[in-house]
């Protein structure tokens, strides 16, 4: 089964399971020269970790991640837990000489995310962050297509993220389970969560954003808080919304929200291209929209591609034509080519970097909403 | 505004109102050497049809359909009655000389419909029958590009039309608004109001049916009469299914009915070659389908191309590109297409005899249904 | 057929052909106590305007459209010409005691808008201005779902007017075909063009805007002027996007480009609210989309309704359900509305006063867009 | 982990890879009482037999199934091969005691699927057919709804399923790539790899099927045979269609084919009922289409449904709302649910019996397509 790679894994939330399910399946369908070994899993409560380590098969549990990070027989850690501790945790690792995965986004903020990236390049540890959309098969397969130059010079690029599951005024913040609606756990609240997703995809997809101007809002302004018991100040964005120039020269349009009601996670983007455009919807995450000016005149019109054909991105290792795979396997793809990396001794994008670059984007978006003007990135 | 055709119509029924409008609409929008004029509309009702001559603009009116046809100040008759009255209206029209265009299906059976056919061949006066859809600008244009070899050998050809409004057993039958159910008026059910159009579509675009195999279901066995007040057997197919062979090979697979709950007319048709398909669907019927097997590999896909430019059939006379036209737009077509063929001194399709060959489909289908053997067509 | 309404219209492209369309065709569709008569139209060409009389079957011309306005056998001046001849001529209309019915945008900015509401309401003529999508039935319908209360509080409205007809850098600007492109005819590029429907609409279905911070591009600098035959600077804005709030706490977004390759008219708007959210597409104008939060749970989903039944607004002046309707109809209502009204001695919306409010709206993200700030309405 | 459950698999085809992963996924995702183990997997080929059970973890390889059946280390055995092997090996496996997962269809024809219907029920010894898609969660979901009786009386069942690989005349047959293009492996073409499918599902959701008429083609009538490197006769069939008519009164259509130029796996089925109608599409398996002739009448409209939430069947063991899962799962659905059987003691549906039913129907279509006449099932 090819060489181990062994996994000390922190948080064994939502994004554990869908890391754990990566690192199992890899083996399966991809073939790597390193092989996933789960060796442990941290977390504070002793009883759900044991429980959480069964179910998946880690090797040994943790209840301090201290502990973990410094652990002779671990080499990669990866860390699910929420924004406000990558930080410290990425940076005893990057210490102990271990590979690091991270959880998107990076970090709270620029500062804390420049501090990161200079100790893993300190550490020369090999790294990535967790924006896994960058590996849905049709998202690669865009990149590829804007890669070969077939978009022409760009224009637009608009990309939102939209749900509906914080309307109730009802729903609390803060805990283990909401920890994304409490400002000092997230440090922001659709920018950080869902935003940093679109502007990752943008960066990879369209180059660098020069200039931003944003726009949020709180609808729910108290909610109760898990922890305390009490009523407190909301102090997330429920929406953000921004206008941004590319590097390129072409326009950007993004919006995030909580309160799009019958939108259950509903990331779309869009690219125009003086030659051809290209749509990409996660709720069908198997399908491109792709429009090719170079097609014949009154033949032209938006191609529904279904993207499960063994040429391309990742789905030769997959099953045949016509038969979709799901969102767990971008988690898969991701553990795949950074098993690759690590055989090449090659940190896989999205490095700490790279994320940092994002980082910069929200930061500038939460500033610019603060105080109504247009920021450099 | 050109020669005047002078126009004189039986029946003002919906059928009616969609090609008053036609022949009203014609000159604003296409050049044609003949200008359809309003000369007289036809029907037993005094007062309704001189209601509806008001709104429409019709010259004059008459209660007595013979008279019409024999009036010298009349060029051509439109037949718009129920199919049980076609028959004596067309040979009455054609031993007077006058052009013809009639509603379809052409008759009650294949019997009268090629009565009629040698009524008009006698008489040489050019004929039509309204087979509306052959010109939605996205089936002429799927016309074009079969006959244009673009799909290769053929394989399958699948039609339906369905329907949910007979649904209730509270529906009466028979009547002005329902002769539809009425077996007597129409001959018929589903397979001559709505496999009909499918048929026609279907040998235009792909062809002769040699034999067909049928099965139809009257769901509703009994409905009360709007004429005699009673409730009476339900004569007509509320169903029927269609399994055929064409000419070419190709397989064809047909189904119609009034019971499909959720669809208003979702007339839809696709064909499949060898190197393409394409599909159509009369819910948005600005749009057609179109897959190309000679695109690139990973990028085929089914483009939706929205017919609304000005190299789409019939659209340079109308608005600009994205900007779509309805279901009456049909009817201008198909009075435009016979000005032209007036100017010409031909017919244009579908003709009389072109209408014999869907009349002949649909007879066997009715026979197939009946003695559950296959027919020749 | 009524009391006549004698129309003079000015200008007769594109928009002169839609606007005779409607005249034509309301008194086939509508009951109404007002007809319109076609009683001249109005344009420099003498023989042009001819040609176009005789095609809409107009009873006289004029060159010169200080004289129609002053005719005596003139009701109601429409005007259809470019944005810089509205005011003038409106304001001469209101001062000959005409009715108006105006093109939008209705004017080059909020200062001449004032003027003509001023002329209009001392001369106390009926006024309207044909923001035409209104009537569309799907969007009327939609502001009667919005304005039962069905959607609760709103969080978000989005709309975008997406085109790709000016990506060529060989088009010319100006003249009678290019107008659009030519800032002295126009004022503004997509802002009065396209995204001034869009925030019509968004005003009618939401309420005010009372905010708003804009970005505009003119993506090629200089193109060939028509009437010079000299390369000169470009003056409008090829794409224009913009942030706001409403009156009523929500966000919005919109944005506009001639540059979205792919896109023919795509105008589109979404509203979220708190139990619902509505999503419309001028692609396919005869389907609204609909999500309805009281639905079941399991059973939550966006609706397709095809607006085409006999209960949905203007639909039962047409065909059948399932049958379609298309884009000019939409004149063809806003003509019967203005009948209604004139037989009631009522302006109908959107009035001039109504057009200003967009006009605002318009004047404010173009000032925005120039100094990067956020500007109130 | 709970209970060994120790399973022998014979194949490693495509199948073999979707049950192993399925076997594999379960305890990560299931609670289960039952847990199972790779015991073995059995092939000709040793040296690849080998390498797919390191690949997959399996404990052991056999090369003689005769003697894996015999084993007394395993539970269960999973037959993956083709059709032709099914019948020897399942009631070998039922004279040695073991549960047996068979892939579908389930036999050559009805004679050897009676045969083994007895040896299973003879040994009493728990049994299920591989007819996946009864657990996609939109179908699973669908059959809540039917059974609910929300749909109330059935008029009509359509289902087809089309692809189009063997389009090309240049594919040979036969040999372990393409055992479904031999008449001698596969028994049939499409009707036993496609419709059987089709047929499952319709009986599940609609009931028994009482007669059929059936139409089938070879559009390639020779192809070269991978084993013995001649051209050969194609003996399956490579189109098929039929009518039928379900005892509950309802109509029923089907086609298959694998020449449908432009769908990799479309499998589709829509069933019409007096209240409301389902439609569902394996290209986008995580939708269904809902129609509830319950609702509002102007709000009327097909729902595309997500299913993705909690309180989907299944669901609740993925992700979160609006995160799809593909393919793969509906095997990991089917051992989970085998798993909860083992520990009641009682068998899944489908059953070998049940499976049966798809048999008998699959046969009568074939003779049907023979004779040209209707049978009865």
């Amino acid at each position: 089964m090819g060489k181990p790679l062994r996994i000390g894994m922190i948080g064994y939330g939502f994004m554990g399971r869908t890391h754990s399910n990566a690192y199992r399946r890899v083996p399966n369908f991809f073939q790597t020269e390193y092989t996933p070994v789960l060796q442990a899993v941290c977390a504070r409560d002793a009883d759900k970790v044991k429980a959480f380590a069964d179910q998946w098969g880690y090797a040994s549990v943790e209840t301090d991640w201290r502990k973990l990070v410094e652990r002779k027989d671990i080499d990669a850690i990866d860390i699910c837990t929420p924004n406000n501790l990558h930080k410290d945790m990425a940076i005893a690792a990057a210490a102990n000489g271990k590979m690091i995965l991270c959880e998107k986004p990076l970090a709270m903020n620029v500062a804390e995310g420049e501090e990161m990236c200079q100790a893993v390049e300190k550490a020369k540890v090999l790294n990535t962050v967790w924006y896994n959309y960058r590996r849905v098969p049709a998202v690669t397969y865009a990149k590829q297509l804007i890669d070969e130059g077939r978009l022409g010079r760009i224009f637009h690029y608009r990309a939102n993220f939209l749900q509906d599951w914080t309307i109730s005024a009802d729903l609390p913040q803060g805990g283990t389970a909401l920890w994304r609606l409490d400002v000092a756990a997230a440090g922001s609240g659709v920018t950080g969560d869902l935003l940093a997703h679109c502007i990752d995809t943008a960066i990879w997809l369209n180059g660098d954003i020069s200039t931003v101007n944003a726009m949020t809002e709180t609808f729910v302004k108290e909610r109760k808080h898990t922890l305390t018991g009490k009523v407190e100040k909301v102090g997330i964005d429920d929406a953000c919304t921004f206008m941004c120039r590319f590097g390129n020269g072409s326009l950007g349009l993004f919006e995030s929200t909580r309160y799009a009601r019958g939108h259950k996670a509903l990331y779309t983007f869009e690219i125009n291209g003086e030659n051809g455009s290209i749509k990409w919807d996660l709720h069908d995450l198997h399908r491109l929209q792709w429009f090719d000016y170079k097609d014949e005149g009154p033949l032209r019109g938006w191609r529904s591609i279904h993207i499960t054909d063994g040429d391309h991105p990742y789905m030769k290792q997959w099953w045949v034509p016509g038969l979709q795979i799901g969102y767990e396997h971008t988690f898969v793809h991701q553990v795949a080519d950074f098993l690759e990396g690590v055989a090449k001794g090659e940190s896989i994008g999205p490095t700490f970097r790279d994320a940092l670059e994002t980082q910069k984007v929200c930061d500038a978006v939460l500033d610019s909403a603060k105080d109504s003007q247009w920021h450099n990135v």
